[in-house]
Formats: C-alpha cells, sequence, structure tokens
C-alpha cells in the first residue's frame, strides 16, 4: 500500500492539478492488480447471482440485494485501471481496448446500465424480474465487454 | 471464475441447505484471493483519502464521497473469507484470527462502525468532520486490525 501511495503522490507533484482520473495514477502494475482485484470481486458476487439464475443455486433474496449493492460498487471501479502505460503488463486486456476506446467506453455504459436495472429489481422487484436482469448483466454487460475487450 | 463457481457448486451439493456465508464456500486459495482482492481496494481508495487527510492530496468532496460509498461496500466484503480452513494458505493473516475470534469479529465492527461514520460525514460533513472520520477508520479500523490480527 505504502508503495502505491507514494506512487499516487509523485504523478500528482509531477502533473500538478488534480482531477478524479488524476488520483488513480499509480504505477502500471499496480493498476492492473487493482482492476484485476475488481474482477476477483466480480467472479465472487456476480458468481453467486449466476448461480442462483442457473437455477444452481437457491434463490435469496437477501443475497441479490447485498450483492446487487456490492455490485453497483465494482461496477465503477475498473474502468480508470486501463491506461496506455498499462499496454504492456501482463494480462487479458485485449489492443482493442485502446484501439477502439469509444467501443470499450460503450462496453462500460451498457455493463452499467445493466447493474443498475439488476440493484433496482433487487429492490423488491420479485424472482422474475431479478433473474431477467441478472441474465441482461450477463450477456449485455460481462459477456459483450469480455468477448472484444479480454482474451478468451 | 468457472473453477471458483465450481467450487461453490460443490460446497452446497456436499453441505444440503445454504445461508449467507454458505455461498461463499470457495476454495481455500480463492477465499484468500477473494480477501486479497479487497484489501487491494481499500490501498486504492482509502490511500487516497489517507493522503488528502495527511494534505498530500487536495480535499476533493466529490471523491471524498465516491470513496466513501465504495469502502462502504469493500468494508463487509473480506470477513466471510477468513474460514478455518485458510489457515494453511499463503497470506499476512495470523493465528489470532483463529484463536481469538471475538476479538477479530470486534475489530471487523470497530472497523465497520467507523466507515459508516466516513460515510455519514462524506454527505455534507465538512472537510473538519470528513477528516476526523478518515483519522478514526484508519487508528481505530485498519490500524487496530492490522497491528492485532496480520503481520507487519
Amino acid at each position: 500500500m505504502q508503495k502505491q501511495l507514494l506512487a499516487v503522490g509523485l504523478a500528482l507533484v509531477l502533473g500538478g492539478g488534480y482531477t478524479i482520473s488524476a488520483f488513480a495514477q499509480a504505477k502500471p502494475d499496480a493498476l492492473v492488480r487493482q482492476r484485476q482485484a475488481v474482477m476477483t470481486l466480480h467472479a465472487k458476487y456476480f458468481g453467486q447471482l449466476g448461480l442462483m439464475n442457473a437455477g444452481k443455486l437457491p434463490y435469496n433474496a437477501e443475497v441479490v440485494a447485498r450483492n446487487a449493492g456490492f455490485l453497483d460498487a465494482l461496477s465503477q471501479m475498473p474502468w480508470d485501471g486501463f491506461t496506455a502505460d498499462t499496454k504492456g503488463e501482463k494480462s487479458r486486456a485485449l489492443p482493442e481496448i485502446y484501439g477502439n476506446p469509444s467501443g470499450f467506453k460503450a462496453a462500460q455504459d451498457s455493463y452499467r446500465a445493466a447493474v443498475v436495472k439488476l440493484v433496482a429489481a433487487s429492490k423488491g422487484g420479485g424472482e422474475a424480474a431479478v433473474k431477467a436482469a441478472i441474465t441482461e448483466v450477463n450477456s449485455n454487460g460481462c459477456g459483450s465487454c469480455h468477448k472484444n475487450f479480454r482474451s478468451q
């Protein structure tokens, strides 16, 4: 952590001024570690919802609401970690992320919109509505972005 | 992700029934990876607040509110990953976690309470109140738990 904090401080001293995105200017390896951490937690919390949707876990509205709340936060986290200086780091990120930034942004927005719908459905929307929302997160969110911007 | 999902499914088939915590019964190495992912993201988002508190980053109420919201979610995530079967995994977790479960739970609750205060302060509480809350998260939250339950 100390190393990351120093990197952030240095970037700001060198760059002058600040923006929200400037706060995230850790070193490339730290950025990759952070965005991969977000994906690890997606696997934990969206994974449970996927199993419920597939009938492999009993449906549990309390867990759905908790996990949807966590995904509301997680779905906003990884994007500022895909900076151009991370291209050389080992990861499954494809060059299309940097070659097609508007497409990548559209995929982010599509995913985020699907999560917002899931969060809304999880607040008393009932099992059918929640499951439809989980399906949409999976296909229009995770799926479309991973297909086009992540190696399989 | 596929591997984790299979592990979850298997645990449920073997165990029968379910609870919220049962959903988290991934394999020990996955549990450690997940809880470490949470800490990586604490470093990202609480790190920025720590720098603001120390005057090393300009105070920015918008970033404070965003990060406090993220910490609200993150502060609830790691605890179900400290299961007894993770003792043998490589990590900085100390044996006191398992030898003193009530103390570990009290440290979690103390940290969580400090984050809840930070979230409240971040909603228009003003810079002085926010900085006091950041200090409390650091000392009564991160600090006390890391001192007693994590190797330095």
